[in-house]
């Protein structure tokens, strides 16, 4: 740490307002919702989203109940034009979904944005430019008319655009990008001047979207600066007051609480907070606290495991384990007062009465999730805990299919005894319902021939007390081994996947193979084998998954 | 969703208070920061923390500057009392360091307590016991007289049994558990009996800390709760005032910085927001926020990186991508856009001038962050990024040491060529720096012959042009293998770890092997080797480690 940060870094002061009364404010109905998470959060991935992909995420917005939904930029590359087109000619936007498309103030831009758009019911076109000092002098090397000039002929370009497409009913936003850090008065300014040249009315509003674009301070110095716009703004009864936190600082979730109180009607975010850096205000938590205020969200996450699950597959990124209301940790309780108020809890609550259970400010049930998690303390809380829990106690690194194939065998048995599974208890199980399976089919050894093509591969099994060869030919061992089991089973089995690694460190250590299997076009099942050699362990999996394989 | 949720869960109401003043007020230098990392983050891990790993955090803790840390509950198990005692008598706390232990309020406990710290030369002694209405009926079945005489009967325990312990500076901490969701005026009265009790001085002060136990509402109604708190406790100038924000809405870091404002002194939390559920308030992130605002938070995270990798490996919890400060893609933009403007700001951003790159809140240097994430878009950011492009590219899966390893070498490469690094490249790298490498050793072909006991290999090799056979017996192939080149070297070649997966789905895939070997006692090194036979690739990858091994 440098020795006098102050000479690096200053305090952000945002806007006087000493007579606030957004302090004094409770939210009382939900905001319109903005899902930005197929422009903000998708441009943001390692890897953004595929149009098949993107089309999956649409469709799970729209379930959960999203009426706005910002699609991309359709300007800025043929992925995502084309995507607009799909979405647009596969009839896949409902009648009371907009979506929403961001373009910069640029006229050919613009015209390629309304070019995409054609045929659609109903469009949020969305126009930013950066106005903060910092983006005036470093990036732009302009000044407050230069940037005032852009915004103004944007917003005639898109009005005269539109205009010459009349087909389609057109809302329009504009953002004043980083307005958390642009003088206030000026946004202001800007702001009216663009009211002026769109002319919106009460029956036919504008948004004006306001970003912070880097969260700066603490989350009241935006609610100040949300509700001094709000009581400034010309034509204020025309217009829908929007923000956009990010997460900089770790409190967009409080920004975007504190900004509704403070006068904002809508909210532009992403499911699990993704977006640029840290991110988006998060707003399946947002949605989440009101409905743990008696307030009816409007957005539908009963079924939160599968939205957590959808969401991490399209993204490619994790949901945090501490997450609120979604991580897998966030209902289990493993201190032991905890978990005993908790059941005292639970014994005592009636249906449908108010919802009191001690440190569950939720009832998971109302997120399908279950209660398991909460009375299963320290042992397991899903796929997560049990392969944590079996890595710890047998060094078994299970791959991700079979650590969910696994975690619901543990659950059963959970269910059965009614009390906790220990990690010994996990390994015995897993020992048990993998490796100890030799029925009908035991191994014995192998022995292979290789020639330049391919190998040959003689197995002896015992099977039902009796010896018995089975020969196969293929690429290598495995291959051989699936060849010669098919021959003698008459079915196909096919090996979808396999993973082999060592348990304890230092050559002559163990293997263990991991093979997930299927027969024919059944189900895809998993086999598992350990040996000092790789060889004999890949085939004790292979006949492992054979034996444990839904007759 | 149920169709009216109000029927079950309601507003939560804090306390009145329209003549606040935080809202006003601006954070003018750090709280006394506590962190409850190895107390109320330890509990609520999967598997908590060995005393080994407790002691090698706790180092680490005092490394960044913490004055105050709470070691845990003694009195709850035998492992906290040794882990208390190896501190005192290990001499690990330094001089300017005090360390904090919980207790309930019983008479044995708070005994058994004290016994744990003989020795100490300072100790806060933390006792709590829950005020809130819900415990007193659900878990406790008593009235507001029974958990108030609860606290004053510890509280004089306390002074009773430390007052024959006078070797040892006693600093007494009360917690009013769930005292949120505490009628305030309940938890003054309380909290005033136990002052009477303690007797505090503006010298010899006592510490109240209120903690959030569960997220109830929008963080201003909590910083009400702190303000009204900080203005009627009596003998307020002999009172520590702390607060222990919890995180169940999201909220907890605002909470604790309007908490500030409304006049706290202290601040309780983790590292990473560890913690029960979705865990206590982040002190790393509270910390740099107030950094980034110009004011010196006397803690150090000068080398987060580091902080980061011990706090994932102790706790065996992630650090989420998005995490403000600390998360792999925080300092990463990916937009066009930004990356432009951000390229600018560092082309006019003057040494020890005030930082003004736009979208970087704060230099990454300063947390010995580089900038290489920054200007490499889309590409790597890391071990992640890289590992995660390089299997989205060739399906290659690697262990996570190799991913450090090869992070590496492409960083290197990035560096020298100093532009982006692209998927293709990346995979290209790969194949170069691994599998490609086929001197002094070449593989041709094995032939394996097996007994009850163990296996003989013959591999046959070509080495500077001439073919060579070598032969060795092991447990199994990769044994075997080991054994047969240890020979032909004259050195012990050890196989630390191995993974083997396939690269495509079908049993006709090819397989991957990653091997790790150290030759004698030199430094491991990684080799991996491609095979449609699992036993060649394994040799492959063997021979190719002992190939890149450093002369």
């Amino acid at each position: 740490m440098i020795a006098d940060p102050s000479s690096k870094y200053q305090r952000f002061t945002g806007v006087s307002l000493p007579d606030r009364q957004w302090p004094g404010k409770t939210i009382e109905k939900p905001p319109v919702w903005m899902s930005t998470d197929l422009r903000d959060g998708n441009q943001a991935l390692i890897d953004p989203m595929s149009v098949q992909t993107k089309l999956r995420f649409f469709k799970e917005l729209v379930a959960i109940g999203f009426k706005e939904i910002e699609i991309g930029f359709p300007s800025a590359s043929d992925s995502e034009f084309e995507f607009t087109r799909l979405l647009i000619e596969g009839n896949h936007i409902p009648e009371d979904v907009t979506i929403e498309v961001l373009t910069q103030a640029r006229h050919e831009l613009i015209a390629r944005t309304i070019e995409s758009l054609k045929g659609a019911r109903r469009v949020i076109l969305h126009l930013y430019n950066p106005l903060a000092p910092s983006f005036r002098r470093i990036v732009y090397n302009t000044d407050k008319t230069g940037v005032k000039n852009i915004a103004m002929q944007g917003t005639r370009w898109v009005k005269e655009l539109t205009a010459q497409a009349p087909d389609t009913e057109w809302v329009y936003q504009y953002s004043p990008e980083m307005f958390s850090s642009t003088e206030i008065e000026f946004a202001k300014e800007v702001c009216d001047a663009v009211t002026e040249i769109w002319q919106p009315t009460p029956e036919k509003k504008m948004i004006f979207n306001l970003p912070a674009t880097i969260e700066m301070s603490t989350p009241n110095t935006y609610a100040d600066q949300i509700e001094w716009m709000h009581r400034n703004l010309n034509n204020r009864e025309s217009i829908i007051l929007s923000v956009h936190p990010h997460n900089d600082r770790g409190t967009a979730v409080a920004a975007a609480e504190l900004a509704v109180m403070a006068g904002a009607d809508r909210v532009e975010g992403c499911l699990f907070g993704n977006g640029e850096r840290t991110g988006n205000v998060d707003l399946l938590t947002l949605a989440l606290n009101l409905y743990s205020q008696g307030i009816n969200p409007a957005l539908d996450f009963t079924d939160i495991d599968r939205i957590r699950k959808l969401y991490e597959e399209c993204t490619q990124l994790p949901v945090h384990p501490r997450h609120p209301y979604a991580g897998e940790l966030v209902f289990t309780a493993f201190s032991g007062s905890h978990q005993d108020a908790i059941k005292k809890g639970f014994a005592v609550q009636q249906k449908n009465a108010i919802w009191e259970v001690p440190y569950l400010p939720i009832d998971p049930a109302d997120l399908n999730r279950s209660y398991d998690a909460v009375v299963r303390v320290n042992s397991q809380s899903g796929k997560g805990g049990v392969s944590f829990l079996l890595q710890q106690q047998s060094g078994l690194q299970l791959p991700r299919r079979l650590q969910i194939e696994f975690s619901g065998i543990v659950q059963k048995v959970s269910d059965t005894r009614g009390r906790e599974v220990k990690s010994a208890d996990i390994a015995a199980l897993f020992e048990q319902e993998y490796f100890a399976v030799d029925a009908p089919y035991k191994y014995q050894s192998n022995k292979i021939s290789e020639d330049a093509e391919s190998i040959d591969i003689v197995i002896q099994l015992e099977k039902e007390q009796k010896i018995v060869a089975l020969s196969g030919r293929g690429n290598g061992p495995i291959d051989a081994t699936a060849h010669a089991v098919s021959q003698h089973l008459g079915k196909t089995v096919t090996v979808i996947d396999y993973h082999e690694h060592a348990i304890t460190e230092g050559s002559d250590s163990v293997a263990v193979c991991y093979v997930e299997l299927k027969i024919d076009q059944g189900k895809a099942v998993f086999g598992a084998g350990k040996d000092k050699n790789i060889v004999a362990a890949a085939i004790k999996a292979l006949l492992n998954g054979v034996n444990r394989y839904p007759a």
